[in-house]
């Protein structure tokens, strides 16, 4: 009996905020394998700020989801029915499903998760996409020395809770920006941030000059606008800005702030440079291996704030990541906690 | 007999563009030199878009000029008094003698001038700190290849006109934005660039795409402001931009325009870095040498816009600069031709 599929297709190219009505919900019957394929019934979809920008029209890393695709997303998802020679029946696999509850697949970029090791959520989440960025951003692109002082946006959410604690475990002074009393006693009382800087508080620029006695030398920047011109004034010589993404930006309806205080680059002899995690691909296991030991030995914490609703709740759920709602890895759970 | 100096020292913090009363005009009896100084006559002054910077207060790789002060300037002066073992009178040198006609200095941050190798004004150009700024910029923070993609902002003016021929030398497809059509018949008819873009016309963002089909490897930033972010449009993978200057920037009385387009970095998982010349010192015999060589077989030009009239004119002959009114290395004759 073919189940039925439930999807969540782009319907319009979002102005500002999106909203329920940007996505259009559909019911279709799943389709079936073809020879090299396989079906997976998704489990969990991960949730990212990125997804925001792949909605919209124009040059990016990655084509736009066109309007009436099913949405792109991450995920984890059980293999149902398989003629891949690679992928088994009953194989629980992580890879971009999209947002819907059964998924084709011919095996491209998607890897194997071994619940043995952690609970599914954590592979979307510390040693999936998420702590891969973080760990090559930081440590390649911001390439941190013990004893420095490294800054991170964003240190509540998904990226920035790993990227902060990866700083702590290779012995930088960690400077965390979050929004609100409850991030900040999270990020210094159970992930081990030195500092937390609310930048829902009015005095943004003291408790940074507070924070950052000696300058800045790594700036994680998950966040952009105002934040990212405030850290910039703080850099110290040779300072590595890192660009991993720029969440107050990405609903701009006018052109997005640039960073106004740029010039301070040149002033402190220092470098601001993008990265995509997908370019370290060769590496992923070394990172996945060694953010499993740290793991192991409770020195990383991985949080994942899982919504459970299924696939209905998917727009809300979404949107959660642009109020800053989540706490650590956002993912939408589709299916019942049994399953 | 004591010969009167004459000088120009700050006398307000200029809101925008400077005005003439943004300094006093003095003339003093110059002062003798002490045991280990020597005094010299200055003859030529560099006029550089840094110099505006210099005159604002606050936070940069320098202290700014103090109210009062002599305006900080480099220039080239003969010894004309010497109780320092190390320069005899008579002897030619480069030095921060500041805005003018006489200055004392115990030998710090100065260096011989070969007037057998080029003329004095060069020495300013492409052999001082102008052509030193071309050369580290764009070959240590640039890092091009041959057959690569190199753009230059303020191309027909003093570093640029240099960045662009070393990356035209190591083999780069060059393009050169200038202002007007004779600057940019300048920069491709004499100095070999391959093309030229008119930011005056209209369509800059359609003549960036024409001229750079395969994207931008190396962006060397003169100017900053709206150029610098339709060039981020263009980048190509792994692309270096040089910041080295933002001169469209200096007298803006808003809070400056940071690039918009800087998630292209992300994008196109490229940097932005900034860097001063001053870092390289230990490296200048050997970027002159290069640079001179070039000069001699032919293959480098410097332009200078030598400007005479003494002191007196140096307001207005500064603020060319930021009117596009230079073409090369402006620089201001303090002396006679015969001097």
């Amino acid at each position: 009996m073919t189940p039925t599929n439930a999807q969540w297709r782009l319907a319009a190219r979002p102005i500002g905020l999106p909203k329920r009505s940007d996505w259009e919900y559909i019911e279709v019957p799943a389709l079936e394998p073809s020879d090299g394929q396989f079906s997976v019934e998704v489990e969990y979809l991960s949730l990212d700020p990125a997804m925001r920008g792949w909605m919209n029209e124009g040059r990016s890393y990655v084509p736009p989801v066109e309007i009436g695709e099913v949405m792109r997303a991450g995920g984890i998802g059980r293999v149902i029915e398989s003629r891949h020679p690679d992928y088994g029946v009953g194989e629980l696999l992580s890879g971009l499903f999209g947002v819907q509850r059964y998924a084709l697949s011919d095996g491209s970029a998607v890897s194997r998760v071994d619940p043995t090791l952690a609970a599914p959520p954590v592979w979307l989440g510390a040693l999936g996409l998420t702590g891969l960025t973080a760990y090559f951003g930081l440590l390649d692109i911001g390439r941190p020395e013990a004893g420095q002082t490294v800054v991170v946006s964003g240190a509540a959410g998904a990226v920035g809770s790993i990227a902060g604690q990866i700083a702590r475990i290779k012995g930088c002074r960690t400077i965390g920006i979050a929004g609100g009393p409850e991030k900040c006693e999270w990020i210094t009382e159970e992930l081990g941030f030195d500092v937390a800087i609310d930048y829902k508080r009015r005095d943004l620029r003291a408790q940074l000059r507070e924070g950052t006695p000696d300058g800045v030398d790594v700036y994680f920047d998950n966040v952009g606008g105002d934040i990212l011109d405030e850290v910039l004034r703080r850099l110290g010589r040779g300072a590595r800005v890192v660009i991993c993404g720029a969440i107050s930006q990405y609903n701009a309806e006018q052109p997005p702030k640039g960073p106004a205080n740029y010039m301070q680059l040149l002033v402190m002899r220092a470098s601001m440079t993008g990265f995509l995690v997908f370019d370290f691909a060769k590496r992923y296991p070394e990172a996945v291996a060694q953010l499993a030991e740290w793991l192991r030995r409770g020195e990383l914490h991985s949080r994942e704030d899982v919504v459970s609703g299924g696939l209905d709740k998917f727009p809300e759920t979404f949107l959660m990541l642009f109020r800053g709602e989540n706490t650590g890895k956002l993912i939408l759970q589709l299916g019942e906690d049994q399953a």
